[in-house]
């Protein structure tokens, strides 16, 4: 389906449910997909870092997007996470994508290598002329270890290289900035952040959208939140996003003695959307730790406060 | 003066003008304190990174807190910067701003040396009880190079050790979840954003007060937002918001190639101080680098654009 | 062909010439190849960063480790780099290189996500249990934004899940004191150093050997250098190390104004090998900005100067 | 005395024994002094990173430059670390220093705020003109969090306004690049390094010198590394290195779960001193975290291995 423009309100990006032996589990894909959509969200993001894109291979890329390609059946735009270190890599996924019927693309800026703005600029033109999809540019300098210049991102976006940005760079000042500048210059241009924590801020400030990994666990929150906004309800929107923020702290649910921050972040959502029976399992993927059984009692924990359970 | 608790509003953190020669142009920041008390403003933060307190010797700082307590004459509570590596030298700051006439001190964690969040919190409970006034934590990762822990702040908070936070980390997600925690726990702890282009988002938040470099050079927008906002008009204060965030663009004036970024930010702050008449001279402290007539042009032109000249 | 415990000696990372097209020049390649067991090296690691790894499609991987395998043709074992994000999809890689002939595999830690020192561990456990080839650990911080953990590489390289590590992290410091542990506790255990600049202290360090990508450029010095350090002649390993630390200004060609460091250094490299008739055509892959004319004449200098044209 | 041009050796930065009740222990730094230049040492550097100049009062820094100046009497040349955060606040510490008898200073990049390559510069000029004494520049990232430009070194070194260099990088590739630099364009800089672990290879290198924490502990072992390296005994050299990085173990006795790096290797080092009986109280200053009882035994064990005890 083609692209609202400027794409608008929440776009989760989807936990990617596991077999206990690791492969895709396509029945709790296409669940999770529903309830979504049922939710009132308006798209979807596949193969982010929430759905654990860097530990998929490249057949189980294709399974998740065809699995929700397919539940979705054209009443939402599906946009595919194509993250690779480069160019010629994320051209590879890129391809994929669209023969699977993603409606956009997902790209971060080159990763692994040295990079520069001129490279990044170059790569994101590649990207966007090989693929023949929409892009939108991924800003995720927690995985990527560079942060998008702005300047590359106002011309690239004036330019129609891209259609949209996802901030989760937590620079919320410099998002500032760059919402002034592209309001004037470049109007179709969706901006949706990333930063699951500040999202009333956000909507307040221009932004057009949300891109929030809790937002499997609780989508009609972030829906709420985003409508309370869009009718210039702050205060509950304000009050809407405290209540998230609490519930975020499920994220800190694994020992960070024994596990790195994805482990636990991601573990968690997958903990509650299995507690919430949504998915079948929720096993992570190597080499990620498994959340133990007190780390789920946590989990389970902060959505009982959260009203969720 | 005693402090309000928690301490709202705006508390502008004070360039220190100087004389061509170097030395503190105590009638220009006797100005200066005069126009931002005209301005509204709730309280005066000396000693800051605006300040420059990173570039002045101890007897400088000394003039300063002293010149400004004067002008102040204890209608606003004056705030001053204690910045320094560690406790001893910390401590002897303190000590000298209480005896100054300083209402309130503001200290960051230590730095240069490789600290540890036990060490952070014995430092600010050392650093309490020595100076016998209340005292802020400075949260500036991009100065220290280490984030304040939250459950640092919170126990810290509840204990009474500290009144409040500078929080210039430009971590709004973070400062969210440790909003909602501190409303509930330790309810006169004053939280004040330094983040000069999110104070909307940050009012609508919970936060108290806002503590702008930029307010300074335009302290009526940072007044008309915090009194929209306080209003609950959140439209008025994300407009005013937007103009101040372009206004900002005046800290790229000087030429990335040749100077740093606090050559180029606090030049600009001074330079549109100059230009607006509230300074006699621009100079900023050694080893800065001067903006040329171009930048000053550049501050120039945004200043006018804002309304400001 | 089976691999010396430990490997020892220079192991050059070989570029992997294109076409002007963008297609992986075989011919080059196997010249290349040709050239360094001519020189003398004793392994050869393809698809490493200086192999530009990052930058080829899998189907060019395959290309550049069969190619290689053909040309080396069980004279030289062959290490072939695996690099990508997490398990899985290094697992993928190394299964690819083990049917194409690699005799070793070469992997770093997880990247992109936020890892632990214990998913590290698993990592490579998996990886080494899945490939069945043996494993070289590649610490390169400067990619992948972790160091591999000293305790981490002592307990993988003694409960010989590791066979080596190319330590790419320039912290010679750290190395000394791994050098001392593994020494007593995994004396079949392999340490190279991919620091070319300070190879001679490293081999009087204990180091095995050195993986420099400079060997591409001059392989009889780096073989010099090696061979005086195994003689004891350690006033002439330093000046040729000294010649080689020189020469190593190549890197520099690039201008940083307007492209990244990989650009340069990777685009002098293949510069180099263009200029001495090795390959046939100097291409880096996108979105690299390759070298323009002034960039090529600073290479040819430092090649005069070498004496290597 | 003046200072020998270039400066060579071992000049190990003194530890600043304090009292139990956190003044300077004037007579246990006269003893450490003592003990120094009878192992041999060619030079005394105090108030660097080691000596807790971070932690020290200007009055405690002041006692500190007097007590070795007097402990030394000429015998020989004494570099006073004059560590702050900019040029004003530097040069009133190295006036100080100079008034108390230094022969150098020793001093930073600026710190805490956000610099460029100019400014630095300008900073090392400014320092040297001011003081009237000879400047050695201080690389020190870890601290700083910038690391010094080789081009700028490189002028400064050409123009005299630097007499050497501590390199505490530990960019041993970056460090033999400006070695092979300076020695053509500046053959009186001094370069020493500030890296225990890799003296073998820094000598061997062309470094002139070392500036070892661990030598306040172990002169006589790096006096004899130094000869042996002197003399073209590099085996013995490697050797005696190999010790040193065994006993470097001691600076993790403390426990990183509850204290900080720098709580954990001063505090090592000054229990040492301590258990050697050179110093009356291996106090260290807050808000560092005293080494416990097991961690005391840490150190112990490590003397004993080495001999020490």
């Amino acid at each position: 389906m083609p692209l609202p423009a400027p794409l608008t309100g929440v776009v989760p990006p989807l936990c990617t449910p596991l077999t206990p032996d690791g492969r895709i589990d396509t029945g709790s894909l296409a669940a999770l997909t529903g309830r979504l959509i049922a939710a009132g969200v308006s798209g979807l993001f596949v193969l982010g870092s929430s759905g654990e894109a860097a530990y998929l291979t490249d057949a189980q890329r294709r399974t998740v997007v065809e699995t929700v390609a397919e539940a979705a059946a054209g009443r939402l735009p599906v946009l595919a996470g194509v993250i690779d270190m480069t160019t010629p890599r994320v051209l590879e996924h890129a391809r994929q994508a669209r023969g699977l019927g993603a409606d956009a693309i997902v790209a971060t800026a080159p990763y692994y290598t040295r990079t520069h703005p001129a490279e990044i600029a170059d790569h994101f033109r590649r990207v966007r002329d090989g693929a023949g999809l929409p892009l939108f540019a991924y800003d995720i300098p927690m995985a990527v270890h560079t942060k998008l210049p702005a300047d590359t991102v106002v011309t690239l976006a004036r330019d129609g290289v891209l259609a949209g940005l996802k901030d989760s760079s937590g620079e919320d000042g410099a998002l500032r900035r760059l919402l002034v500048r592209v309001r004037a210059q470049a109007p179709d241009f969706a901006v949706l952040t990333g930063s699951e924590l500040t999202v009333d801020g956000a909507l307040l400030a221009g932004a057009h959208g949300v891109v929030p990994g809790l937002g499997n666990v609780d989508p009609h929150g972030y829906v709420r939140l985003y409508e309370h906004a869009a009718a210039g309800r702050w205060r509950e929107a304000a009050a809407e996003q405290d209540r998230l923020a609490a519930l975020f702290a499920l994220t800190d649910a694994g020992d960070p003695a024994v596990m790195g921050r994805n482990s636990s972040a991601l573990g968690a959502f997958k903990a509650a959307l299995h507690l919430q029976g949504v998915i079948a399992c929720p096993a992570t993927a190597p080499p990620q730790v498994p959340l133990d059984e007190a780390a789920v009692g946590r989990v389970r924990r902060c959505l009982e406060e959260a009203g969720l359970l």
